[in-house]
């Protein structure tokens, strides 16, 4: 696809890891509809990731910043106001949570891990708007997205603290966003599906997972294309009305209390 | 229990049928916590029921009354107000969809069936809550409820056109209790776990479903008992000030994205 | 504008009644991107409105029909299938409270006009996507909007029985959403901003609601063309698997609990 | 009012300051209703208050501790334990923002004040949720409470990054209660309208605010009393099945869009 949705426009695309990634494919939707942009990601993260090839195909620089640094941000938006001026669009596509990594219960968070994933799932979406505030860098009907989840809002066992932070990353999306208003710029979060990856095929616990979000879901769930298809159109200018909003994107997952497949397994055994 | 939390009340109940119905613990438990209040059902559920035993037992009176009527409405209010003066309370737990039990799909209603089953399902609260208005015979500090399910909220395949009904009866609780806020009276619903009758235990489509929403409960499905406690709550004097809102009565359910137990499930094949 | 997005797609855009409509923009943004499209709106409408300007103007053609009569839409949607074959997207922008044109206060509703205002306003959105699914002549990864209004959620005094509708609709959407989910066809609505008219502009209780609603939103009211801008990406490809949601085009209302400047309005007497 | 609802029942009571306080009614309707109870406050609180004369008028013992040290919270739950043997519920009434303290604006937020403000106000009901878990203290159909604020859902300018902290409480209410649901316990928060202070009376700021919600809101603000009573009822085992919801107790204020009384304000210079 190639509308030229965004011809012209100029943004920050933080959190592409590897081709799996949604900010990859966001990335590579951008560049598509014509806009050019910084590809960020945490310095840690990059060494691990393909992120050049990325750049290369979207004619994108790469600039590393830790997201919770207010020194690698200022040094990030400094570089995209000297190569951009302003900016159009940011995408924030960044979350971890140290105490699923460490396998620690909902029940037994540990409080230096809370909040080292709360730093780098929620406030550094508040760091990196208000690194753009602050240099007064954002186009008029420029439009700032999180990517984040249901859990926010619902639970789901083994999404641990990350339904915390994603509740108070919501929250940012909303409070700055009602700040962004006076700039005439939109902030929304997108709600996406759960994405299957190389590394949770198979596994019994993610596996099990996905395919009910999916059996719950009238459309399926949504891939990680679908979704830069989402975020494309909210970074072009048919959707400058919209801010504050948590949009979900989730082949309707949503709003299903139960869907006929699911019930169909639980009569299976009467 | 009886902690005299009704002493004094006094109010109408709306839709008990027989021992299984919310609306018939409710007024057993109305009735142990010090109300007085007349039972109401339209003449034809009446006859299939045993509503008279539950009238001996409360020392109440029954007067029958299609809520879809002005008519028998406006009779039994004059009745109540006769006999009671103002009223504190009124429980409408009426709903009825003639596409389901007609077999109708959703994707093939019946129109003048989704008009019928709208009628008495969702409309009959607007019409019980208006005569109340037109009598001005609600105590300040009075309390309205009604029954509902959150199949207004998400999709449950089967519930049907109820859902819609439910939607709108939701939204009447709303529009009504803004304009009975003048008056101190509040208006709420209540959103219901599903109650497993008699009539349903064993039958596939029902239990089935009926295991899923246990499965997903933290708490597990509430029963009518417990139902019956929280409109005890919500009619007595300590929630005064809870207006306009729809208070989900379900072990947790609407708060679960999914459960172990469900996820677990899903796993079992892998 | 011009991305042609919509090229190549067919639809049906029912409401379109002059060019303060949504319906008309929406009409006009369609023709810009490529789309064709019949125009529809009831005949009654129809007398007092310059629909045919429009049709010139999109080279579409006008079916006038009854969105409550059945027979009216199968004329229509066979004259739809026998010009495009399958179709893409419908928009359905009708709403009528009988009601407020008689000046009724929805403390004293008739409900003869409710009834009418109900089938008008939110059941012609149950026969349209019912016509449409017997026709079985939606295609893959169509899109269904309704405009709705967010009184659906909370009080708006005045909007009436249309608050209790719009949820009736919304909840359809959710509804019938859940089944087209099979045919991979997406149903949303559209909960948009109130939008001033020529007739409404300098009328007190409309001037009023329509200065708080713009000074509660960040970015102020969305108007028609926003607002036609926004329906465009939701029949576009690029929201594929966004379903079964209720979209704000506010430009932040529903998220703001209250702005800076009520709150001086308020302030300013003390 | 005495109802004997809370009989027998134990619990510990965070966040009693002085007897404007909704924590301190909540001790005083508690100790009326029958409960027995710890109070607790931080350290650096009790200085300032006056909590001895609460501890006398309602039996109770005073342990400090600041609820974000766990080694504090230990020696609370220990004392407790040793006093009631297991627990029935808990109310924290916890908040604070250095942020809105030191007068930062959202824009300006200051990341260690961020931190220290959703440590104590957040944070702090994870803990003490954890240290009830670890200690597996409380009884069957125990219930635990947080006091919240709807700035959680939409935005109030001034009240800064404490919404953010609230949606994060909220969040840790429903994450945390589905694991409680194992223990049949019970956590919710309640969504309390503003309250005004004998230090907020006349200022300008707060003053216009409060009037705006009491203006919207159809019962007006409710006050402590009230919601002390809301928090008895949510105690009690009148509403055992309610779990991991969010309860407006508002007099209305969450459901209402713009009400009469504010259209009017709207209108008057027209």
């Amino acid at each position: 696809m190639n509308y030229a949705l965004l011809q012209g426009k100029k943004g920050i695309i933080f959190g592409a890891l590897n081709d799996q990634s949604i900010a990859w494919k966001v990335a590579e939707r951008c560049h598509e509809e014509g806009a050019e942009f910084i590809l960020s990601n945490a310095p840690i993260a990059m060494r691990m990731g393909e992120l050049n090839t990325l750049a290369e195909k979207t004619g994108s620089e790469v600039i590393p910043a830790d997201a919770t640094s207010t020194e690698d941000l200022e040094k990030l938006f400094d570089a995209a106001v000297a190569k951009f001026g302003k900016l159009d669009f940011i995408l924030h596509s960044i979350g971890m949570s140290v105490n699923i990594r460490k396998g620690k219960p909902y029940t037994d968070l540990n409080y230096d891990y809370l909040q080292k994933g709360w730093d780098v799932s929620a406030v550094s979406f508040h760091k990196v708007m208000k690194m753009a505030w602050d240099k007064d860098c954002m186009n008029e009907w420029g439009s700032i997205l999180a990517l984040t989840y249901i859990a926010a809002q619902r639970v789901f066992p083994n999404y641990g603290d990350m339904a915390d932070n994603k509740a108070f990353l919501e929250s940012i999306a909303r409070s700055f966003g009602y700040y962004f208003g006076e700039k005439k710029v939109r902030v929304n979060t997108i709600s996406q599906s759960p994405v299957m990856t190389k590394a949770g095929a198979g596994v019994k616990g993610i596996t099990g997972f996905f395919n009910f979000a999916d059996h719950m879901s009238p459309l399926g769930n949504a891939d990680a294309l679908d979704c830069a298809n989402y975020c494309v159109a909210m970074f072009s200018d048919l959707t400058k009305m919209v801010t504050m909003q948590n949009l979900f994107h989730d082949g309707g997952f949503s709003m299903v209390g139960v869907s006929q497949k699911v019930v169909d397994k639980y009569e299976e055994e009467l």
